[in-house]
């Protein structure tokens, strides 16, 4: 389903309601036309997010969006952004906007693996899509009809909402020159990830970000697995661990726009546009501002972190990584065929992507080098 | 200056003629601030293409920031497009914009090298910035306030339309082995890359896109560089040369929405912020386009063209056309201070991007491989 079929597909009842007269400056041919544009309501959402207030770089997607939705709506659109530093519950934000008591919510589809594991592939896969391949697969590949029709099920619709760019494979206090330094190594990494590498003989495991440092220091992990150089020295884990690893396990973490469904179909036309037009301007410009701040932070790494060993993980065992990632892939989709739909879809679209990837943007930037 | 800044330092007399007295619906409290929104006058901008019909995926970009715009504005904002085959004039589309025929023009900023050289490195520059980087130089790093710094002096604002990614380097009838394949050769490449290839010997010419074909089966010319392979397949080159060499010239050409800088700062607020936030969603749905269109192109590649050589320049050519770029550089530096000043400035970037894009990206493309 395209932009527009999605638009006339819902339900267009609120547009007609916000059709009032008012007509002051109105040509009478023109006056019904105007109506819809001219006497548009009054609406106040609220929108919860999954990021501490800290995590500018995520939280800003959602302020931007909120305030270009207020601007271009002369003021009448209003969306109250509160972040998990206010609500408390970061993984509540699937609950409270399936209940409605956010309309809008700011996340990772990932985090609703276990509501359903068929969310799962739309924030990120390993060894999947980049950021760039991740865009033309959600926009022109069917990615986002695909998760509508999963988050139809849980009645609300969901959209990209920038992407980080390629995620960093973690920080490690002994360096991994093969699979057997992974044998029981503690390490907090989440998700998916952190199943595959259990698979390999590491103890995954959760921590909230405020305890990471403190976790690592103290030896309570070995390893801590975060997100990339702007958010990870700004946590100050190059203090402790000195060889961090580059990525294969979310080379491009998107994170998502959640809306409840019945709020978006009661909106009229207008207001449901400016949603889908500011929510993707604010995915793309999270891709952008996160390009940045890495920039900024990995020019001054030789300089700050001079001692840090920075490199990918040795080639036996990524190799192990991508076989067992095919694995666990494979066990959850016998057990949700959704999931399994999601997969192909996606898996499909890297097979297919993969080798104009190679010819264009990976070949180029060997010739640049 | 960034977005808002630049909002706040429009001339506000737009939005203050657009605050007319409606209020059927208003609190008296909010009287004021909702009249901004309830009575928005109704305007018709046109827009000139430097792009012919058949280039739907270049004319796209301003034909969905039309239609969002429409459907955003309740119908109150109307853009009329027109293509270069309807106005037949595809370079005038500068001219067109800054006397006001055309309020807005999508073209590319490269077209206006001969008006003013700094306009050049908006579009793209060889061996300079991926679509990526370049995202994030224009929106975080300062390259949309340098660009706007440039257009001011002729009366317009200029905002990226839209990146078509890597660009190929082009169709050959011989291969290229050595710079000594080049001596002599006639070829179809325009502006900064046809100066480039002169210097190594290479007769450059530009040459209609109607007439390439022709111009390549009469043997006018021995090879040809014209877009990428979805737009390359369809002019049929394929079929009469066969080596097809990866790009160093476009790494990420971005085109451009030129916007009249009166009639932009006439608008009322909420007409502006919409038209930065369409333009922005539109560019990046380009970026999402292109590369869907190219990799449909690519998969077929193998079928479509099985007798086709595709691969890089040798690497001894792509060092001396490296060279040659940054003596052609320097020698348009001397001439024109303000395009030294923007290349100074995106080449600093493209030094401080590189290692975090060869870490990034790069890296996880050979662990993905």
């Amino acid at each position: 389903m395209n932009r527009r079929e999605f638009i006339r597909n819902g339900a267009l009842a609120g547009a007609a309601a916000a059709v009032v007269s008012c007509g002051s400056d109105a040509g009478s041919d023109t006056a019904a036309k105007d109506a819809v544009s001219s006497e548009l309501p009054r609406v106040t959402w609220r929108l919860a997010t999954s990021w501490p207030k800290t995590i500018d770089l995520l939280q800003n997607a959602p302020l931007r969006l909120a305030d270009n939705m207020r601007v271009m709506s002369g003021g009448r659109f209003t969306i109250e952004v509160d972040s998990a530093t206010k609500t408390k519950a970061p993984l509540d934000v699937f609950d409270f906007v399936r209940g409605n008591q956010f309309q809008m919510g700011h996340s990772a589809s990932y985090y609703w693996k276990g509501k359903d594991p068929a969310t799962l592939p739309f924030t990120t896969m390993p060894f999947g899509l980049t950021a760039q391949e991740q865009g033309a697969w959600f926009w022109y590949g069917g990615g986002v009809d695909m998760m509508n029709k999963v988050y139809a099920k849980h009645g609300m619709y969901s959209f990209p909402g920038g992407n980080t760019g390629l995620q960093m494979g973690g920080w490690f206090r002994k360096p991994i020159n093969s699979l057997a330094d992974l044998q029981g190594l503690k390490m907090r990494i989440p998700g998916l990830a952190g199943e595959i590498l259990a698979r390999v003989g590491v103890s995954p495991t959760n921590i909230p970000p405020g305890e990471l440092y403190t976790a690592l220091e103290r030896g309570v992990v070995d390893a801590v697995e975060w997100i990339n150089p702007y958010l990870d020295l700004a946590m100050g884990l190059q203090k402790i661990a000195k060889f961090y690893y580059t990525g294969w396990h979310e080379p491009g973490a998107e994170t998502q726009f959640l809306v409840n469904r019945a709020a978006f179909d009661e909106l009229p036309e207008v207001y449901r546009s400016m949603l889908h037009v500011a929510m993707k301007e604010s995915g793309f410009n999270m891709l952008c501002e996160s390009m940045m701040r890495n920039i900024e932070t990995w020019n001054d790494f030789p300089q700050t972190c001079p001692d840090v060993h920075v490199g990918p993980l040795p080639d036996d065992v990524l190799l192990e990584l991508k076989r067992q990632s095919g694995i666990v892939n494979a066990e959850i989709a016998k057990e949700s065929p959704e999931f399994a739909e999601v997969l192909e879809h996606q898996n499909q679209f890297l097979k297919t992507v993969a080798p104009w990837t190679a010819i264009s943007e990976q070949n180029y930037l060997e010739v640049r080098a």
